[in-house]
């Protein structure tokens, strides 16, 4: 039983989708209220948005493992944030709140995807049922390799949590597509809560298509470290389609095409996501999963 | 006769392409260099990239008019900075350098654009010339309705200039795709400007087409000054297409549609470019037009 849910914008600061939301559902709480649960809204990092940044001093998104939380001599704008935020929703561990939907976006041509970072049934049920509902969503998994107070995401606060992560959109930039497929995804997951607490879930589908993370790559680099290519002009926008041997990653700035090596075929996401330059990451590799409804 | 030409990158910090061509063409000089006129290369704004914003204090593509550059109690860190691209390649009024190549992007849907800020007969065959190598280019044009004086943009410091414009690419992302036609279209120009200087201009198209600016209009706000609505999703990547009276311009929060109003017939471009949003600005409106070449 879900008693409290809430649902989180703009844990990103230029990610504006989620806080405009937040803004239209304030004015009309009821598009948001099911019978069941009470539903909740937060705006995570409104001093990053006051300042048109993913984040000031740290990414807030990775500041929610025990570890950080637990550390009084992390007083960073987002240590300090992330440990009020667990005051607000949490305490992690003990939470006041049952389950959190956290709105992100991407610069990726991920389309709609619903990010799930928890293994069980529940998951496997409520990725059928928005598959059903909104066909062209995305499912990815990243389930508990790790336990749950290691996890650093801040929906990983409460005991269940899902991120819409929803692109293509640049960041500071609010697409009217990408706003009504985060609501429209948004308003699917609080149906099925609602239909989860009152024993009422549909029959749904017995197998859900899912990506599940391997590893992510990075962009290639020169021996300082510094960036010696880009995302190839072949697999840009390709996110969620198959990476098969000698397929085009890269193109280096010296003109040399950099292709995928491994024999296994996989799947990328967060293609070219601006965010991951700060690391040079360039994509997540996926493998195809099935989930298992009943 | 140009003599000396500058191509200018990172003007703003978080367009990367123009940023990226430099790095490639330090390494590779001859390819930006023809026999007759010397090329130059500036990195316009590195603190504003080191800070992967478009700015720190000030939007330094508005810090060129002579007003600016004559005021020494202007001294952000870009009204500074104006000031020593000034030097470098001009003074403005009596320029060092003779033509200015000023590299950027946009998160509209522009593709290739060739930005014209100056009349005559050079600009007239110049987008001939690159309308007939790459007709994938927009021209688009807002010439000389104030003195050079008082344009504000960097590439106003040579008598001679045309801003690259290369979009739908994220801020702070490089896209393969923008990279290249960004590259391509500086080649034609640099190759037109050799044509020009050795009097070898091929036989060019009679006429081109164009997208004058018209003006540039705001998102819907609340009375407050706040926004109240995006982009419609109707017009969204629609640059250089006809809006018609009753086109669909805006969605509001409160789900109200707004329309175009307008009788005349006109063209959009920069639509939902992130940058615009420090002013509230949705779009440019621009009416289509012909230069005529001979």
């Amino acid at each position: 039983m879900i008693k409290t849910l809430a649902v989180v914008g703009g844990t990103h600061g230029n990610e504006f989708t989620g806080i405009y939301l937040l803004k239209k559902w304030q004015d009309k709480p009821a598009l948001i209220t099911r019978p069941s649960f009470i539903t909740e809204m937060l705006f995570a990092n409104p001093q990053a948005y006051q300042q048109n940044k993913r984040y000031i001093d740290h990414d807030l998104n990775r500041c929610f493992d025990q570890t950080h939380l637990s550390n009084d001599k992390l007083t960073s704008i987002e240590q300090t944030r992330a440990k009020e935020i667990n005051q607000l929703l949490g305490p992690k561990g003990d939470p006041r709140v049952d389950f959190i939907i956290d709105l992100h976006t991407t610069t990726s041509n991920m389309g709609p995807t619903l990010l799930i970072t928890k293994k069980g049934a529940f998951y496997n049920q409520l990725a059928a049922y928005i598959s059903m509902k909104m066909p062209q969503v995305m499912i990815s998994c990243d389930e508990d390799h790790k336990k749950n107070e290691e996890h650093h995401f801040l929906s990983s606060i409460a005991k269940n949590c899902v991120m819409v992560e929803v692109g293509p959109v640049p960041q500071s930039v609010l697409r009217h597509d990408v706003f009504e497929a985060s609501d429209v995804m948004t308003q699917h997951i609080l149906d099925f809560v609602e239909h989860f607490n009152n024993n009422t879930v549909p029959p749904l589908p017995k197998t859900t298509t899912a990506y599940r993370f391997i590893e992510s790559i990075s962009l290639p680099l020169n021996a300082d470290g510094s960036r010696n290519g880009m995302i190839h002009k072949d697999i840009q926008d390709k996110d969620f389609t198959e990476i098969k041997q000698g397929q085009p990653l890269f193109m280096t700035f010296n003109g040399e095409t950099v292709c995928y090596e491994g024999e296994k075929t996989v799947y990328g996401s967060f293609i070219n996501e601006a965010a991951y330059y700060d690391n040079n990451l360039a994509m997540s590799l996926l493998e195809k999963i099935t989930l298992t409804t009943y």
